[in-house]
């Protein structure tokens, strides 16, 4: 009997060993997932809602607990850390948390799903009152301490995270600032304008945004974060998140040896091996190629995870799957205005090499007329030579920013925006004007490659 | 100087007429065009709106006046009739209606967009009381005579503008019922099975829809409609709305020698040339061919009348564009229900020679703990043989239905939906589950097509 260690028990850790049993017995491969957290198989992506309260109950977030996993024969430890891994004895040491013991666990395949952790780089983050997203144990946390009378929220960082999770506090009745160093939010998810664009349509809708500040310290008394400092002014809080980016855990995959690719996470071919026999990798910790500049890239998304740890769970289960790459596509919202972005932007395309010309146009989310239509400014990137659409951005009201997904199909199948012109999108009044702004992203596309000479 | 002649003066007429401008100046080109309504350039797909009040001036669904089109030397006679076509001597034969005279126009090129009109198959049609929806003038007259005293309206046909309709006459406060002789709704643009659950759900919502029955004939007093009668029982109605569908108005051509293709409509090639030197056709008069079945086909969508109408007017501008084709997709939202569809039916699939595969499936518009999360149903038709998706329909409620243009663009690129599966779509909680419904139709499609041995 083969055995599969899977090392990290959310999205793409699972997926793989979901996948994996599916095609092989209990009796043909035994499967055991260390996590070092309280839950297995949960949305992180879902936490800023349960935070904010509009997800009332925690096991909602739950896909499969370990009880589920269980019955299909899928032993998931929680509260087991995995703490060093032996390529060549095939081995992992796992540390106990809660019984304070180690122990080894041999494998055939070793799963690398560690995911990615937050980013701290600030003087008194450790202060009581602070706090980063990863876990569902973070989310029970950070909700309970500011139901417990904090008043005064502040968020460092402008990115997904960090803007769900300034609603969520302002949800539950939060003074709440958010400080980004940048003149806008979701950078570099979004090229500069429409960063810019996003942080003053929340203002607009009551989310305070303190723009181009960089935080130098956190301030606390009696170990209690008490002050949020930047160059010249401060933020009095109660409960402070940091939402400054993630980085892939990888500390444990370079004391073994497994290489890592350009892009800092864990070196992967498509069939999601590492460079080290018998040891795979996906998700937030791994590496995936992007299809439209070709690079190796690092995305913390649950939509790579989880197809990552699938595909990496077919190809350990005997199958042969291969990843196709990333987009980098990826939706929120904020109050009500949405913001979504899939490829490359503008700044991404040109430092990949590409001869980029870009076009922002505004139009509406149905047509004009319509009561409920609400304004969407739309960015579309192209390359010059070949006149292909290499990314777009989306930022608008209500049900603007699930166009992305048409324009990411675009891209995938690599259409010029001369094709893309005349594709057949569907028009009623309450979803769009006649013409479908996927559609005057094309016209506006093309009319700016030919009026540039391209 | 040459003349372009423009028969009818909607969306494919005036696009083709703006857009040979855009490229010939007046010096170069005269255009005019012959409208036998009192309006161009208008939104007809707003006009249910306009009726239920939701639009609250017939101006907003003018997309550009006679005025405005005059400022760019269009000149677009309004109640003005073309009553025969000499294509050998290059001219049209012209009523003005309120001059009641006829004067014959000589044409270099003529634009032959007249359109479609309304099945009326019914005795007892011309009763006052009953309505067909083509034109502004219509919609006028349908929502004065509904806001007149008039109770209970009937819509016989339960295709989008029957839909549309009874939402409509709803919203002012109508008792409506909707007659179909078919046991769904939308039919045949859905499947029977999706056009049945469509049905329900809007009995659901409050529309009360008689499916099954056919329409003998519509009773009458003193000119003016009481009653329709089906099989065996009768609605008492005061206005009646005609949805029965609509035919391309080919009259005109027929009478000229222009040809017809296989669909009833105008022959046209990929420029919008008929088969007959300097005549162009463009919208729902002419056919177009359907990118997956390779069959002409004539649908009768502004989408479609707008593409085409650019295409024609470019060539008439000495461009060269060609039309790429269609995929019949559509989308309309009633109450809360949206339905959509693309490419083919499983009907439509099973009849164009494919070997056909349909997959149903039920999903979310949100994650499933998401609070306005709602229910979606999607079916997807795959082929046999080459496992290239065919076409897609969803049913659901708000925000399932815009997901149609991520699989038209699916289709339109000719993918399979093994390479569906794992395509860069966006996700977070307030949009879908972290397996877009897309994503999960492909994976439904894959199982269903290795499940049946294909």
């Amino acid at each position: 009997m083969d055995r599969l260690v899977v090392i990290g028990g959310d999205a793409a850790g699972m997926s793989a060993a979901s996948q994996a049993r599916r095609l092989r017995s209990a009796s043909d491969l035994s499967i055991v997932a260390f996590e070092r957290s309280s839950y297995v198989s949960y949305s992180a992506c879902g936490e800023p809602f349960f935070v904010g309260g509009q997800v009332d109950d925690l096991d909602e977030l739950i896909a499969r607990t370990p009880q589920q996993h269980a019955i299909r024969d899928i032993d998931v430890r929680l509260h087991h850390e995995v703490v060093g891994i032996d390529t060549d004895r095939r081995e992992v040491t796992v540390r106990d948390i809660e019984g304070d013991r180690e122990f080894v666990e041999p494998y055939d395949d070793l799963m690398y799903a560690t995911g990615a952790s937050a980013k701290r780089p600030i003087p008194g983050c450790t202060l009581r009152g602070v706090y980063e997203l990863r876990t569902l144990d973070d989310a029970e946390a950070v909700r309970q301490f500011a139901l417990d009378g904090a008043r005064r929220a502040v968020v460092i960082g402008g990115g997904y995270i960090g803007l769900e999770m300034a609603e969520a506090f302002q949800n539950l009745g939060l003074e709440t600032a958010v400080i980004t160093a940048t003149d806008g939010v979701l950078q570099p998810q979004l090229d500069a304008d429409l960063g810019a664009l996003a942080a003053s349509l929340l203002n607009d809708a009551g989310l305070h945004i303190d723009l181009g500040h960089r935080v130098e310290s956190l301030e606390g008394q009696d170990g209690r974060v008490t002050k949020v400092q930047c160059e010249g002014h401060q933020h009095e809080a109660d409960i402070v998140l940091l939402g400054l980016g993630s980085e892939p855990e990888v500390r444990l995959a370079v004391e073994a040896g497994v290489p890592l690719g350009e892009s800092g996470a864990v070196a992967v071919d498509d069939r999601l091996r590492t460079r080290v026999d018998g040891v795979w990798s996906a998700g937030d910790c791994a590496e995936a190629i992007h299809r439209v500049s070709g690079l190796p890239v690092n995305f913390h998304l649950g939509t790579i995870a989880n197809k990552q740890g699938k595909i990496a769970g077919t190809n350990i289960g005997g199958g042969d799957a291969r990843f196709p790459g990333v987009l980098g596509t990826a939706i929120t919202k904020v109050h009500e205005i949405e913001l979504a972005r899939t490829g490359l932007t503008a700044a991404e395309a040109s430092a990949a090499g590409f001869d980029a010309v870009a076009s922002t146009f505004e139009s509406t989310t149905a047509s004009s007329y319509w009561p409920s239509s609400s304004k969407l400014t739309m960015k579309v990137v192209t390359d010059r030579g070949s006149r292909r659409l290499l990314g777009a951005q989306i930022v608008g009201g209500p049900s603007a920013g699930k166009r992305i997904d048409a324009l990411a199909m675009a891209i995938w199948n690599e259409m010029t925006v001369d094709e893309l012109v005349n594709v057949d999108l569907s028009y009623a009044p309450p979803f769009s004007g006649v013409w479908e702004p996927v559609l005057i992203a094309a016209r506006k596309a093309v009319s700016e490659l030919d009026r540039s000479g391209s």
